[in-house]
């Protein structure tokens, strides 16, 4: 039996990085773990952040995934270094592909970055990008409202553009010429922001996610053999509300037929 | 040895309450959990607030409180009943206490409830209101974006006036002239609100909350009984992160020495 690819989010923002993996990929089989009974993991401590992101990653093991994906900003500057040590199978992570595009895409070396509170804090995209490029200018701001503007669905309303021009104006008078989106639920605000700063840059990590994907799956010649119309998805929750069907078709592009809900025991 | 009142919280919002019930009762021991390690409760699942709701109650219990004060709508709406029914000390919500001065503050028997997102589809407010006052016209309202807006500290900007706007307006329409801020963040955006529609009655509950706690000791015969400055306070958390501090202050109105982080076993 070929094994799915496990891909995981505190909730529902990962769904984009599963759209694009699914696009690139659709001979796979994906499972995904949403744990939206403890979203958002982007207000939290690191050390709490890693420990949910080995608990749930515990879990995609038990269902035999042949591949990790972490599909969320905050749990990859958290937990990929112990999860890359810990697992047995390969682990894909957000912020190396995104730090790749950006390195790629600025001309002028001024760059910036907008994440989670958890994120930023972090400073995982500046040490991964300095790596590269001691000598880039990076500037970085933790965006806290944009998540609760997409779940709402206010895309398109005045108060977001406001709140945009409220986040990002100050590295745009910093002359940055590409940002990174270094929260999957950003790609959603892609439009309403180039509205606003049409000569911006954004970078939206999940296609380069799922080229490294790829490229791994070859490398370790671990691609599902077998030709087909579309590899299977499983979607697991860890809480279903009535709002995440509305989120699902709003990140994912798609309604699953059944969302699975299933409990992590932290004690596993 | 007195025993302490205990007082949670999915967060930091209940602490307007912890600070409301120092206030009215400055003899007592407080002891205050905040679930930071899972908040925000508003969005979850009836089933999943029962369950973490539960689970820090016990906690509390072990710590040999003589009554519990849940100082959260949204634990209020899902677990008020079971917690009620299984623990052996005095259970205080916060929604019967607001309904009381919902009800004595209207004139026009036209109301409005605002809260989170678990809140409102629970329909808690609404039951009770209609317990009391079948004729009642309740008008009622998620606001998901009130409790990020407050904890960026923007009350005073134009952003949080104008989703103040949108997500009120339609019940000013109709005519209500009294709301119940449902959530413990939302005192906070007292001020902001009232600028925008002065004729409407805004009411805390927190102040109707402390009145009933100090009713049921005196009742129960609970009261801590040697006078005192200023009783104890401990405050524990299931995740400390530096912006919890800034909260404590908006919240509570004052730095507590020592955070306490626990964590809370939920096979206890």
């Amino acid at each position: 039996m070929e094994k799915p690819i496990g891909i995981f989010d505190s909730g529902m923002g990962g769904l984009t990085v599963l759209a694009e993996l699914r696009r690139t990929l659709p001979d796979e089989d994906f499972i995904y773990l949403g744990d939206t009974a403890r979203v958002p993991y982007g207000s939290r401590s690191a050390r709490t952040v890693e420990r949910y992101s080995l608990e749930v990653a515990d879990y995609l093991m038990q269902q035999g995934v042949k591949m990790l994906v972490i599909a969320c900003n905050t749990a990859t500057a958290h937990a990929y270094k112990s999860l890359r040590q810990k697992l047995p199978v390969p682990v894909v992570g957000v912020i190396e592909p995104g730090v790749a595009a950006l390195l790629r895409a600025t001309k002028n070396r001024r760059v910036g970055i907008i994440g989670t509170r958890s994120t930023i804090r972090s400073g995982s995209y500046e040490q991964a990008l300095k790596a590269h490029d001691p000598e880039l200018s990076v500037f970085s701001k933790a965006c806290p409202l944009f998540v609760p503007l997409i779940e709402e669905g206010w895309m398109d309303k005045k108060i977001t553009a406001l709140v945009i021009e409220e986040y990002l104006s100050e590295m745009v008078r910093e002359e940055i010429d590409s940002i990174v989106l270094g929260c999957t639920h950003y790609p959603l605000l892609r439009p309403a922001i180039q509205k606003i700063y049409p000569d911006l840059q954004l970078i939206d990590s999940s296609v380069e996610v799922a080229r490294s994907v790829a490229r791994e799956l070859l490398e370790r010649k671990l691609q599902h053999i077998e030709k087909r119309e579309r590899g299977k998805l499983r979607i697991l929750l860890t809480d279903v509300t009535d709002q995440l069907r509305q989120l699902e078709q709003l990140f994912l592009g798609m309604t699953v037929e059944h969302l699975e809900e299933v409990q992590i025991d932290p004690h596993a």
